[in-house]
């Protein structure tokens, strides 16, 4: 079987882990797989880095940081290799040039257009292990790019899905995916399988393992992930088709989004199209509308409340200030004492009661739901944030998500 | 003027020193001059991944171990590119491979094949500073290479031959070339210029300042080379033509040399070519013999007395031993506790004299010269090592460098 293997920051912070990684990729090896493993920066190196450049500049030119963090990426795949080397496995390391991946131009944030994965056959072919430099690619004119957050984790996926790898495992330092948040529900059990669009639902909602953009690469490119644990050995999480989950649960987790502020726009001038054009230009700001409520009040004005992440609220208050000053809104509040609880699951698909049974639970412990959003596979409930957890834990217990 | 100019690990020690750096390079761009930078790795880090590599491997991997130290040039060199930048000055950073520095595929200790300087070119032309990381290139194949000791000076001369550059300046913690060590003769003056084959023979004899690979590929693409001091602005030492040099003194320098062993090979027998099978020995093992003595005593028996580098007298005792072991050599004798003490100076090639008044100033000091080597721009005397100093100064007057 041909596995890529993942290891981040924190599993290759210091040399004794590095150790332990070839540890475990020998072991993968001496089960009879092929292994290419694409490595992280050392833990607290890339902050280093990036706090060197800022010691010249408020900000670095984005070709430069790119050069500069690549870095750290190759000083552990050297050292990762040397390791295997050491006990006796033949191995070759690869930047992400060698790797053959070629991303678009943008620098610090390029995005991976193709992988020519030649150099990293003919390596196995003559039975070596690869050990590639993760987050890093080269744009098509040969300058180092970098791939942002989670690029190394999008280097594995893109790899495994252009080389044709059975199994993309993902190693930090949790142990899966969980029904939800283990700190607040201690009785939150690990998943064996979930579906990308669960997963996707998931991560969007808070679930911080994996960042949607690898996700969506392996759904693209079919690509069976799993998180698992660099500090144990227990089985991790799958991600994969839904067409492989044999069993399909009505429900798969719960998520719970603290990040997120309500912005209520009372009085909105009864004027065709004013709601696209408030919406019109957050969108072209950037900034990501979640939940929207529209209501009309016995006395015909209209009222519209939705969500941004906390982090956009001040350029959302900027923007509806224009509409306010054009008296097309009469006033506005917002309120980032708010929580979003989700319930995820593909099998609510050919299930109606999820929402009724969601809204029960709610009402039994006495929690207002301020705002409702569906999906085919989620219901969302914007609630006050002291809740939070108490909606968690009852939502987990009414779904049997502890059993 | 196209300049290249190229800073040490010392001088880009720390971010406060990288600074100071880009000032330097600024003052020379606003005199009006191109200029490309040449950067070694901050000081301590290369060690620091050679120590990393050390935890895991006695003898790693060559291949890796390039990939993991090219790293350390890669940060000085974005690092400085964006100080320069937050200055206002528009820069490229490029990596070895980026500058075109193809190499022998060696690894650690790669040879600069060709340089391809057509993006530096390029990066010129539109106004830019070039930041270039030193000490690596790449293979014909496009795997990292590095130059091994002394790699980034290499890098910045053989940079401003391809490029044709008018000056390549080396920036250390010293100010130049001085007529003998300061440490020894406080009375020692820097010299204003020197040539290459002077500096040649006054590195191999210690003078540390440059290695010998740098001076001689300088001499070979007629680059000329100024080693100044980065921590200061004092005009530090030209290396050129002989021919550029207006007034040839009769002696430029007095270098001193303590890390020689005296090996003494007493009755060697008396068979025709046994000094080839010896000295042969030695060749293929690369050990590089320095001065040669042989002497026939009264009684007929032959004794050989040579010099070599003090990390190498083991080789050579395990190599005589085996002429011991065959008759062929009655006894040996080992000494490290001699000193090499050369003068220097294209002037005594048409001048006879100097040996002369070598001699005789040794002769006052009542210092007993052991071996004599000669070339056409040295005299080399071999001494006991605790007249090391007293010779150092007393040639040092004798011809008049202080003056």
């Amino acid at each position: 079987m041909l596995i890529v293997q993942k290891f981040g920051g924190t599993s290759v912070g210091d040399l004794d882990r590095i150790q332990n990684v070839a540890n475990r990729v020998e072991k993968t090896v001496q089960a009879g797989n092929d292994v290419i493993v694409v490595v992280s920066a050392m833990s607290g190196e890339t902050n280093k880095l990036v706090g060197y450049a800022e010691h010249f500049s408020k900000n670095p030119s984005a070709a430069e940081v790119d050069m500069l963090l690549s870095s750290g990426e190759r000083v552990t795949a050297s050292l990762l290799s040397i390791a295997l080397n050491e006990m006796g496995h033949p191995t070759v390391a690869m930047t992400g040039r060698q790797a053959g991946i070629v991303t678009t131009a943008r620098h610090t944030k390029a995005r991976i257009e193709k992988i020519n994965p030649i150099k990293m056959r003919n390596a196995l072919a003559e039975g070596k292990i690869v050990v590639v430099a993760g987050f890093q690619g080269v744009s098509e004119e040969g300058v180092v790019t970098t791939l942002g957050r989670g690029g190394s984790d999008l280097s594995a996926v893109a790899i495994a899905g252009a080389i044709g790898a059975e199994l993309c495992e993902i190693y930090t330092d949790v142990e899966g995916i969980y029904t939800t948040d283990p700190r607040i529900e201690p009785h939150a059990k690990k998943l064996d399988m979930i579906s990308y669009e669960e997963m996707l639902e998931l991560s969007s909602l808070g679930a911080k393992v994996l960042q949607n953009r690898s996700v969506e690469m392996a759904k693209k490119l079919n690509v069976n992930l799993v998180t698992r644990s660099s500090f144990c050995d227990a089985e991790g999480t799958l991600i994969t088709k839904e067409e492989n989950i044999m069993e399909q649960p009505l429900v798969s987790g719960i998520a719970l989004d603290r990040n997120q502020a309500r912005v209520s726009l009372i009085g909105v001038a009864d004027r065709p199209g004013i709601a696209a054009d408030i919406f019109n230009t957050l969108a072209v700001e950037e900034i990501n509308v979640d939940v929207i409520l529209q209501t009309v009040a016995h006395d015909g004005t209209t009222n519209i409340d939705f969500t941004v992440p906390m982090n956009e609220i001040e350029n959302a208050k900027n923007i509806v200030k224009v509409f306010v000053d054009k008296d097309e809104i009469l006033s506005t509040d917002f309120n980032d004492e708010i929580a979003k609880v989700s319930i995820v699951g593909v099998g609510m698909k050919s299930h109606a009661g999820v929402a009724a049974k969601a809204f029960t639970t709610m009402a039994e412990e006495n929690i207002n739901i301020r705002m409702i959003s569906t999906s085919e596979i989620k219901v969302s409930m914007v609630i006050e944030e002291k809740y939070s957890e108490l909606a968690v834990r009852s939502l987990h217990a009414a779904f049997e998500l502890d059993k």
